[in-house]
């Protein structure tokens, strides 16, 4: 196929407007007070376009941050069984995704989010709202422990990531995920359903 | 004081040659296998100019890393005392010094780190043979499950640092720091001591 000029067709430029106009919009609002209206604002298109483009906010949000799993299915899928063993699934979970082709740009995300502002925001308004809330949600966690208990979540789970995938200490860097999971779990356990105060 | 030009007086230029040779060859072969000569050719001086500067070995590394505290003393005195108690005197010790004005520059390392390869393994080595080697060495830990648990301890410490401070989660971004001890010291504890297979 040849193009006439070394611009990308109309459409594809538009979306790629709105995909970093919602960038901006979700890292400076967040994603609950980020409204289309706004990003299409900011994209300088009709609210109606984006729609059409993305679907829903949070289809656009995951889009917009490449995210490369969908946490709406995954998420629920680790939570599912026995409460007793939540931990164990979703330290599971979290490890087959990263150690997977897909980990890397949720790696490449983390280190990024380090030494951007504007990139933590974002994914931070990833963990919440995508991965935390739906745990809390799955889990049927009283609501007033449950920001403790996610945002407890997050330290041990985002500090895996580190250690294994960013810092690379030994042996946790290379260590059999079946291993980590048998030593973490009961951390991520007792963060989701246990003793916290 | 007026100085004939902006240069700064030649000692001060040694000094700062040799702190950046040190961080190259630190970086490079780790702190193990780094020495004094080897410092001193990359920067071109005598070896016994950098000793004259810095004393051992382990007082440049941490100069040369801009090492706020001194974990030679910290780490002991945090693990001194009853053993079941370790995890809760070492969770509070971090906070205590991540949270003083000296933790700016430790979130600062942190940061760096994620996004440059050199400073990571500047980190790692410091994580290794300044906090956890010396952990490992005041518990009397088993030596074949020392380095796991350490790399253990990483995960959790790191996480927390990481959720606290740089992505800001909350509520832990701005818990009292005696909640978050409850809430992490049984995490820590069981990787200095506990069940971790």
């Amino acid at each position: 196929m040849v193009r006439r000029s070394g611009r990308r067709p109309g459409n594809q430029d538009t979306r790629q407007d709105i995909l970093a106009a919602a960038r901006e919009v979700f890292a400076e609002k967040g994603f609950d007070k980020a409204s289309i209206r706004a990003i299409a604002t900011a994209a300088e298109v009709d609210p109606a376009l984006v729609h059409h483009y993305f679907g829903t906010k949070e289809k656009l949000f995951l889009e917009s941050m490449e995210v490369p799993v969908n946490p709406a299915e995954l998420v629920p899928k680790a939570l599912a069984g026995p409460r007793e063993e939540a931990g164990e699934r979703l330290t599971r979970l979290v490890l087959s995704v990263w150690d997977s082709p897909a980990g890397a740009a949720a790696v490449a995300m983390l280190r990024s989010a380090m030494s951007n502002d504007w990139t933590a925001r974002l994914l931070r308004e990833f963990i919440v709202t995508q991965v935390l809330r739906r745990a809390i949600t799955e889990l049927d966690m009283p609501r007033d422990e449950a920001p403790m208990r996610a945002s407890l979540l997050a330290t041990q789970i985002g500090g895996l990531a580190v250690v294994r995938y960013v810092l690379k200490v030994e042996p946790v860097a290379s260590a059999d995920p079946e291993i980590l999971v048998r030593a973490i779990a009961p951390t991520v356990q007792r963060y989701l359903t246990g003793e916290i105060t």
